[in-house]
């Protein structure tokens, strides 16, 4: 079948840059599992009303197999020719079932199919995603208990501001991937919709199924209007919007980390394994891998702004511009799963120095917010405690000491109020377990946090 | 209260140019009834929880309320100096009820009262535009139902493709906006979330009871993790996602309605009230609100580009970068609810030219695929058929005439299976009527999806 | 050489899945003829300064244009393991010269090494765009020139406004590809930068002589400041925004070009070879090229916002997120020459259709304009003459007539100022050839910015 | 003048809604000064043309003086009947010359005015931006100066790398800086061009001098296509693109400025009047200057991707989409002099704590590459002199210690070409004062690059 579908009209063969230029194969190629398992289903329909004889469907179905294995083998070559994946397949067909395959096309139009083969791959990828998520949260759940008794400074403005437990500060990022792995979930209820059958634009003449395919596709439900269906890219606007925020998450801890790895912080370690080393200063131990998922959050967010420029003020209904949707969409697929993998390899080989965490979280007057505190509870107005807790500060900073260093002599010159208990008031240990509204640091809470996490995970696995 | 919550450990005044730079007061100041309404709902539960006695939880209260009507009235002066809006209400409240003010702040920081603050304008703005979205599905809907009869062509490559129903094309755009409601009711989920009882970052040792605070604000769900918790702005992220993927909406209908009133097009007429004219063109009448809309799309999706950009690489808790979270967001809410309201009002006066509609569906071979299906249907192979309707349409073409002005010999030409009842086959109407698939364009099928719809909103309203 | 750069210092072998996930072979190796001449010259240099020996500057200079070659061929296999085009290249080497490849790298780093390849391939892409441009504003002069007489309605609000030359048009766009080229002119400066010598980020210790490397590789300028040669990836940023800008360009004469492609408008054909059909729609002749080029537009926006992504809040000098860079910049380069190359190819291909454009700038009031300037050249103030120009307009629809075909009693009940002359005024000629303000659309205008832009480009072409 | 300017043709009062959406004064009425300015031009120009008397254009002039100062002095009411600033100016100015105002709009429309409105404000605007970027540069340039023997490590992947200069690592900025001001000179050039003349898109009959208002209003070039005049907003684009690379480099300095502030590096501290303080924790001073400025580089980066998408597939000419130009043109403006001037002010305030820093570059084995040179500079090949500083590096690290702290014997276990001299090299001071290649790191290399720096400020101070 060497003539293009639609060679009635034309005068003219195509040009040959045109052909190159408007060819979606090198990137639709990917789909073709997806293409050859939607074509099944339409062909087995048709066949189930009638409008394929039987064996006329089973010859079809048997010859798209057989090019699926083909494909699936590398034995097909593709080429700007036959300009994307549907007339690969197509193609290939007439091979094997003759002038059948063309029957294949009834009732619908590569507007329909192109939305049908895409849904079917974010379909797979974003259940991939929901999973890969779902182990990371195990990943990250498992590191907070194993590290359940780490105290560090917790910070605001990288300023260190009150210590907190190390499981805390990563069941934060708990809560994130547990929000991406809903928005995900709730992205896929919107990508999982049947376009099967609104063909150009308008719905088909053909008496055919549409329930029978979906249920064949494992669709939930069927597209509502038939312009919408071809037009519609909404669920992948979705898709990369959850992915940009989940590679938001992944820059923001990547940033920690990599701070942490510095000399100055020294808070961890990451295992040779999961570092490289300088071409030319043999001392570096570099995190690249945080760093470079963090340089990866631009792309994600990058191909969110080529989707939303591509479908700005593109009328109704199907525009070739749109398959311009493919590359940005699969870009993203990749990289937030090779994000999701790598994190999950790397954190277990993650070593912490737990002492170095401690030490930093006792120093830098951490507890000068439960001076105050304790001034309150002694009955002082919040507002003036603050101050003369700072006035404390600024008094032991002069020293280069802590508040814990202090004398009670030099303690009580800023407050009669304050007695000998204040020592036991300003450990880490005391500040943290302290802390026990609902969401606080104190190891009890947090420790029950892990729990529900746990249940939550199981829970979520078993959907 | 001249002084800066921070005094105590500060040795220089800070400067003016600091002020003016790192002052919030001119956007928070919107936030003014949220952060009263926060502060009260905090204040009564510190009475309830005897952190406060119920005297002074009452006499704060009730000079909260006061402060809140004198900014509804206008009596309040801002000011730099006072850097926010958390400060303004403060230390107004302490012209009414003295040092008591300072007791408001016991167990809260400004990091979870802004998180809260936010929250709870988002909240109420986004309940307002998913109601604004269910009224302009109404008015779709019944734009769609008062056009029920009306036929156009279909386009795709902004070429006539099929004839379509008007309601079914606008039928499109109420799945659009039906997929945004959903959406904007999804995020509406994760920012009806309370942080307070955070405080800092830690969680606070003072012995809170948070649901209570959460019945009092409407909350449906306390924050799990206190650094998430002030570090969190997804629901921002995930709010200007949706927003922008409704804009894209806007942008396309909007498109549309500039393409049609166009003097080449003339599908329809904007009512003078909603249309304006020229400075120096006496003739032109142009259609601005769509033109605005179409516009304001990129404001929009520029918004959430900010707000991805701000969060990139943030480490945990809170940094002050995020005070640059606001202007965008409230930008977005603004532009979203303005552009519905416009549409909402806008429909109803759009004159449709049903007769230059209904011709232009009649020109342009939109017939030329149901030529091929009825070639199928008297059993050619499809490729086959479609060549030979596009040897027709060739043949039609260089004599400047539709398929259905050619003779029955004419038509034999091109292949013999063509009959008589071919005529009866190509007119609009019979294409229309034809496309019955599920969410195809016959009459019937679109007056029942208009009928699903009527009752979606009925149902959604009573939610 | 089966050890990493690095190994000295590392005790464990790094995990296989790191490799993967680190290596950026894939996509660097496209730049493998700009590293091998990168090295030539730096091996050069190091000969000439006597830090190696001229045998041994010889022989690596040999080694290195066998492995150029050998590349050429296909004859080396590329692997994650060797990490980047860097690693590919010595290693190779030093099978044909042995440990003397590893004396290549004295005196500079992988951080300053990559700097230099993007350099020289972004100077080489850009003055391949830029030569592209110049052939795109000939082929936009040449049509222009071709249709000299052609007259179209001008638009604004997608309104007729007035009728305007088609040449005048399209030489909008001659203007805005012009400052396109000297966007990417400017830009050049800055991407003609030598990095070399900055090695790891501070300045190497080798007596090396910068600028005997800068001749040999054809550089204007070395870096001044070691730690920003390594870091700055301005010339990207700024590339990509010229790149963006032009997209932009590209979206509006597509979107125009798709426009007057529709039934509607009928202003052009585009050629078949240059259009695409329809797989179901016998009739549809699609304009695609325009579409795709649009739809590209997004894709180049995206790219450079990763970048900005990328880039935000990266901390001196190298970081390994830096990496990240090159897809972005390699999808906007390859974007950009191909939509300038299609349509260098396809404008010569449209075929306008003259008498249709000219009906349009009859029909719709053009000249209402006129009618009030020719009132104000009788002494009516301006605004006066606007309204009772459009109180002309509205009677004239009214009676379905243009303002030309009124009477002149008719013409003279909205003003007795109106003479008989008023015939010779009215007319699409008469307009276009009164508009002969500096940049107007009267013919000579046209025809002398014809001849100036065709200065321009030999100009240009000459540099 | 109650009406609106197109009243002739309308049948229909506008709805208040609609003028409400539609109006754009509350953003434009900040151009009132250039639109007078303007005005005031244009008729000086129709007076010296004799299309408006000498006494006309006299009193016309002298009336947009009368309101200019009238809004200077806050005497003028905005309302949004009369939709833009145009409107607001033209009416006023009716209250002072009566009928004669309505001659003023001759031979221009608002198309051609708000494009040289914007014109005007964007070229002060930039030549402001320029200026302080000029300022900023000796900021920086005298805070190297004061800091010329300060050595701090560099970093690459945020691990110590080799030691630097302070005044290096600040010059590393002064470059990016300096190429932003030549950025801002290259746009300003295509601001700088007058769109006067082109009218509402064709250019206009009147026979005016365009090369008259061009020199009143001090433009160096007047646009050549009319068309191109008014739809053309590549200006704008371009100088937000501009202004987000400087937002890019600020997001770098801040996020070093906060890093650096941190109690793990203590590099600097900001002084107290640049620093602001937290409301609940005493201790905490933060960096919030950096802070917001990094926060604000997302609202510049906004704003740039608000203008591309608005543009995006605008056909020509003007359409009122455009109006939405201003917000996010206005806002970066204002974003970028902000932050320019709040780091001018700073930045002489930031105390640099030297031995924190000296010693910081003393650890971490800054040290080994240099080791590495050693031994290749007594002819160990360069990749083995790297493996074997790597394993001095392992073995000191295992006793806690630094190269330079290792015994001789230690040391030549290494390799048998070490010597004594060891010692001398591997100080930080030698280290730095080895690197001297151009733009390398050593005392006198930068210290002529600050000499460089200097002359250039002059120079293009006298520009």
């Amino acid at each position: 079948m060497a003539d293009k579908p639609w060679d009635g009209r034309f005068s003219e063969p195509t040009d040959k840059a045109v052909e190159r230029f408007t060819s979606s194969i090198d990137i639709d190629k990917r789909l073709y599992q997806h293409d050859i398992n939607g074509s099944i289903a339409h062909c087995r329909m048709l066949g189930k009303c009638g409008i394929l004889t039987s064996d006329e469907a089973d010859a079809i179905v048997e010859g798209l197999e057989k090019v699926g294995e083909e494909i699936e083998q590398g034995k097909l070559e593709f080429t700007d020719r036959l300009e994307d994946i549907h007339m690969h397949v197509e193609d290939r067909l007439s091979v094997h079932v003759g002038d059948l395959a063309r029957k294949l096309h009834t009732g619908r139009s590569r507007n329909d199919q192109i939305a049908l083969d895409t849904r079917l791959y974010l379909r797979e990828e974003t259940v991939k995603i929901i999973n890969a998520l779902l182990e990371l949260r195990r990943v990250i759940v498992s590191f907070a208990e194993k590290h359940s008794d780490v105290i560090l400074p917790g910070y605001t403005h990288m300023q260190r501001a009150q210590p907190v437990l190390l499981a805390h500060h990563f069941m934060a990022y708990y809560e994130m991937f547990a929000r991406d792995t809903q928005r995900f979930r709730e992205a896929l209820e919107r990508i999982d919709v049947m376009p099967l059958g609104a063909a150009a634009l308008a719905g088909t003449t053909y008496p055919i199924d549409q329930a029978y395919a979906a249920e064949l596709l494992g669709f939930s439900k069927i597209s509502d209007n038939s312009m919408d269906a071809v037009s519609d890219r909404d669920f992948i606007m979705e898709f990369l919007s959850a992915a940009s925020i989940c590679m938001i998450h992944f820059s923001r801890i990547s940033e920690e980390l990599v701070i942490w790895s510095s000399s100055e912080f020294r808070f961890i370690e990451i295992a040779d394994a999961f570092a490289t080393g300088s071409s030319i200063m043999p001392q570096k131990k570099n995190p690249d891998i945080p760093e470079l998922v963090r340089g990866k959050s631009g792309r994600v967010i990058g191909d969110l702004v080529s989707l939303f420029t591509l479908m700005k003020s593109l009328p109704l209904a199907y525009n070739r511009d749109m398959q311009e949707d493919k590359p940005p969409l699969m870009d993203a697929v990749e990289t937030v799963k090779s994000c999701i993998d790598i994190y999950c390899r790397m954190l277990p080989h993650i070593r912490v120095n737990r002492n170095v965490m401690a030490d930093a979280a006792q120093r830098g007057y951490l507890n000068a917010t439960d001076l105050a505190d304790y001034l309150v509870g002694r009955g002082m107005p919040f507002r003036e405690a603050h101050g003369c807790a700072g006035r404390a500060v600024t008094y032991a900073l002069g020293k280069n000491s802590e508040l814990h260093e202090l004398t009670l002599d030099e303690l009580k010159s800023f407050s009669s109020l304050i007695e000998n208990d204040i020592y036991l008031t300003l450990s880490s240990k005391a500040l943290i377990d302290r802390r026990r509204s609902y969401g606080g640091t104190a190891y009890e809470n947090v420790s029950s946090q892990i729990e529900k996490a746990k249940r939550q995970i199981a829970q979520e696995m078993e959907r």
